[in-house]
């Protein structure tokens, strides 16, 4: 995949807006939802982990593959915390301040992106350094909203 | 998106290989990763079904987002019914007649990379032909090789 179709569909994606879904059924299938992206995205941040601290073999088409899959499903979670569908993990304050949960949410998407903007180029210092950069936008994000 | 990036998203990630990807730490990883591949595609998949059937209004680019969402995520469960994964709702016969299961998956990858496309033209007559058969891929997998 060439760079500028990655960073086509990342671009793409992040114009998606909360209101392009249907909503979902009930509190129950959004939390589904959201819960259900969050593990595939913690699956492939992980083996990109792996891949750029050694575990396993750094291979630069391999690493692409998962920032991809990363960046289309960075943009996915957000929709399933609309109105009224409060439980799971996450804490009230996504709610009470959904204006700081937003600003948390686009900088995850746009650090994801630039991720995958670094794996396609394939410079191991770079993937490292956007790698950390999204780390703490979960990290930040877990903290400040999702329940211990 | 262009119809040209999206036929080339979803050969891409065609062919990513099982080996492609690192293994699950155990069973239950892989079990929870392929059910939450499978929740997120069958949100998305019932919003393409909503649209076509006249439930929610059609908008060409909001079935083509979701395709795009589906095709992509099609290529992902396959990888976590490695050796030793059995459990959820797999049928033991997933790793008995492992050659019949890739056939299935295979259709099932085509078929949504099919519904891609159309999508992407727009034409509602292809979506809904299109949308069909991806539909009897799922079945038909699910009938042969998922616990009732």
């Amino acid at each position: 995949m060439k760079l500028h179709h990655i960073v086509l569909i990342a671009v793409t994606l992040l114009t998606v807006s909360s209101a392009a879904f249907a909503q979902f059924q009930n509190a129950e299938k959004a939390i589904d939802y959201r819960q259900s992206v969050m593990t595939v995205i913690s699956t492939h941040f992980g083996r990109i982990g792996s891949a750029i601290k050694g575990d396993t073999p750094y291979n630069k088409e391999e690493v692409a593959k998962n920032t991809a899959i990363v960046a289309m499903l960075s943009t996915l979670p957000w929709q399933a915390f609309g109105p009224d569908t409060e439980g799971g993990k996450a804490q009230t304050n996504i709610w009470s301040d959904n204006a700081k949960f937003k600003v948390a949410a686009d900088k995850m998407q746009l650090a994801t992106a630039n991720l995958n903007v670094a794996a396609q180029s394939g410079d191991l210092a770079s993937v490292k350094k956007a790698f950390s950069a999204t780390g703490q936008t979960c990290k930040g994000c877990h903290d400040d909203f999702k329940k211990k």
